[in-house]
């Protein structure tokens, strides 16, 4: 048995062409809980998102009244063209609107009331068999059916292109209720990654690691999902900054002595986390793991001093880089005059990714270029994700990173004006070493940001977290602070 | 940081429309292994297959000398339109041909010859920054690069039915080296069914046991996917057939006095398996717990005995259903002619599904109905995958179950010609039940079956096995011989 038994070849269709019509209630709220110790998350959040919505739409010119807005959810796939369903996962403006987890829905608002209809599968009665009986409207608080309608693709009508720049201008600043969703998920993925720090050793798999997160994640925080296919860079795989996909399955044996660099976030309800830890296999730092390491934590703890409203985004790109620049002075790997280094590029050589982006229902959240603003066309640069100032309210990715990749360390040992600042002799007991990436998710606050991540960071907190097997974690408070 | 960093948005794109061909080598077998006591799987499985598509080609009158298959890779997709890559899973067809992991390849095969060229995506020098470093020629022991072609649509090529049809033929019959795969899968999924068995507890949440057989399936056997989405009905809900599914994802708390139905397949190199392992959540059948699953598993294993080359599937679903509703009317939920109750397909109320299906590289695999041989249109039969004579190397599940759906008993007792056989008072005991699959993997056998599937099943077996936490299972041989 599995998914689809009786539905296509069968003749059956478990979709069709009507959709019944359920007015969405205001009160009494219903929440999505998945139970123990998940997190209770109220209808409200996208009632609220609704209202956020119609408010920017009102405030446009382009809009006329009796505006309806329709939305289109996400339809279920299968697996190729077979009848093996794919797990079903809420597309991310749908799902920001309405919080439904069931796909082939359609969502309308009307703009002048706010109220909304969303417009379900009617089923054939033979899907109660199959799937179960249908509860939409307990679950999304629905008053009564309201009308049928034949289902058209809604998205090609006038207005929907500034139906978009709406709502990614919505999408864009949190909503207190959106942030505690995003601590949530920031709280049970440290927790995983605390536990795969905890029960890393030289000999397993990294998949094994990959495993154990998603595993922690779902069983304890009811994360069925993950935000993004799992890292588990372990030695020189570490510097691989998408490692882990199918060409690339997690499937080396972790090494006495590695780098093990963990990218992993859960997903709760569709809400996003985007974390990564950095540290060694045997859980100890030999001296140059411990000074790479610090370079990226002190470039990470000095981002994150400088963020508050107003500032650019590039700027604190920029930034990380000079940290970066003046680390790898100190330890030797390049020499002469940072200001020289950054006027060549010289930093995205050993970071060519971005400083961080907008995190929210999707991992990289919508909204990180306005209309109007270019990504700058420079190395590092050109892959930041956000373009904008930052704001309160916004939830974003700090995730500097130092990496050792060698074609990109012999195209700047091949090019004059990068290669008379680095000291190859130092740099080759660095070849192979791999890289290391510190990334948190921070909301921006008033004057600054709160930290969502709890992970050991310090050298010396991860090394007293993994040397003693039993020892909870409790971050150094002052140390957090910003 | 998460995959697709800097392919789509910065204008980078991972695949280009240029392809590089590799020779597939003959020898030495590179081998698919994931460490530790994970399966080696030689590349010579594919080989076979390409050597069989091969002589089921040239057999066929309607294909000409020097022709050449070409088939098409899945391709790399994102969620919805963002950036996020979902984790690539391979075309069934395709691999079954190539046992690629990779996305976006071609394969060309020279039916003449059977010289196989792989066709693999020119990726630009930034992949590696991104991706890794290529190792395509070493994965797939290919010799040289051969020739660059632009991709087209090769599909929509004449003798493309054709081509399938000869492929499904011989995806239907397993090879020695694919039953090896298919007898992987199936001890470690039973394992994981055992691990499952050996840890639920009334108070858990039904997702805790999806995500523990998961976590075992990838942890110890390397089986990053499962074959379909895992069915973890307990209660009532084991009477829906698919649950699990986004509307329904297993979130109920487990009770004391549940029946759990738990559905579940790893999969392993694209390899599935499909078991369904029924038990009382407290470790103790009830007097009508035993009583229904004892008839289940009458059915369960006089189909299997009855199970050889030649014989009707059809037939094999029909004497599953005369099983159960012979044991139905010694239960007392039915009383009357068994022989008149098959007329009114009155089995079909307790089990609408399908006794079983083909599995392979697909859970439900290809080839189910050759052409001119459709469904039998009646309750239950219609819903049968197989309508084929059963043949040596078939590789198929057993499932048979009874279930109690409100809905279907509701509109048997409200029909005159089956509610004559029902005594409603004793049925009525069971409303709420749910109900009670088992369901097996077979590979058929020159005389008989092969039982894939090693998991406790008499209600002795279950007991035993789920009281001492500590035992482990061993089969009872001669119980398990056919």
């Amino acid at each position: 048995m599995s998914n689809r038994e009786n539905s296509r070849d069968s003749g059956e269709h478990v979709t069709e062409k009507i959709l019944l019509g359920v007015i969405m209630a205001a009160a009494p709220q219903p929440v999505y809980w998945l139970g123990n110790d998940t997190l209770r998350v109220s209808a409200a959040l996208f009632a609220e998102n609704r209202r956020r919505l119609c408010q920017g739409l009102k405030a446009k010119d382009g809009v006329v009244s009796k505006s309806v807005v329709v939305l289109q959810g996400g339809e279920q796939k299968q697996r190729y063209c077979t009848d093996t369903d794919l797990l079903f996962r809420q597309e991310s403006f749908f799902h920001w609107a309405f919080g439904v987890t069931e796909p082939d829905c359609y969502g309308a608002i009307d703009v002048d009331s706010g109220k909304s209809i969303l417009f379900v599968p009617k089923l054939p009665e033979s899907y109660a068999t199959w799937m179960g009986e249908v509860e939409f409207c307990m679950l999304f608080g629905c008053s009564s059916i309201l009308l049928c309608i034949d289902t058209t693709n809604q998205r090609d009508r006038a207005g929907y292109s500034l139906l978009v720049a709406v709502c990614v201008c919505s999408r864009l600043i949190k909503t207190d209720m959106e942030l505690e969703v995003l601590r949530y998920t920031n709280r049970v993925s440290s927790e995983a990654h605390k536990m795969v720090m905890k029960n890393v050793k030289p000999g397993q798999k990294e998949y094994e690691m990959e495993s154990l997160f998603q595993h922690y994640c779902y069983t304890k925080g009811g994360m069925r999902h993950t935000s993004y296919t799992c890292i588990c860079g372990t030695g020189n795989n570490s510097s691989v900054l998408h490692y882990g996909h199918a060409g690339a399955p997690n499937d080396k044996t972790v090494v006495d002595g590695d780098m093990c660099l963990f990218d992993m976030g859960g997903e709760y309800y569709c809400y996003s986390s985007d974390i990564t830890c950095s540290f060694p296999a045997n859980g100890k730092f030999t001296a140059d793991q411990r000074a790479i390491y610090e370079a990226v934590l002190k470039s990470s703890r000095t981002v994150m001093a400088a963020i508050k409203p107003g500032v650019k985004w590039t700027d604190m790109h920029r930034l990380a880089d000079r940290v970066h620049l003046e680390e790898l002075v100190k330890i030797g790997i390049l020499h002469g005059s940072v200001e020289d280094m950054l006027k060549v590029h010289l930093g995205s050589v050993f970071m060519p990714h971005g400083l961080g982006h907008l995190l929210g229902i999707d991992v990289h959240d919508v909204g990180g270029y306005p209309e109007g603003v270019d990504r700058i066309n420079e190395p590092g640069l050109r892959s930041l994700r956000m373009g904008r100032l930052v704001q309160e309210r916004m939830v974003l990715t700090v995730e500097p990173g130092i990496y050792f990749i060698n074609h990109l360390l012999d195209q700047a040992l091949a090019n004059s004006t990068q290669s008379c600042f680095i000291n190859n002799q130092v740099l080759a007991r660095f070849r192979g070493f791999g890289g290391v990436r510190i990334e948190d998710d921070i909301a921006v606050t008033a004057d600054g940001i709160e930290l969502l991540t709890c992970v050991p960071r310090t050298v010396e907190e991860i090394e007293a977290f993994m040397a003693d097997s039993a020892k909870p974690f409790s971050p150094d408070v002052k140390s957090e602070k910003f």
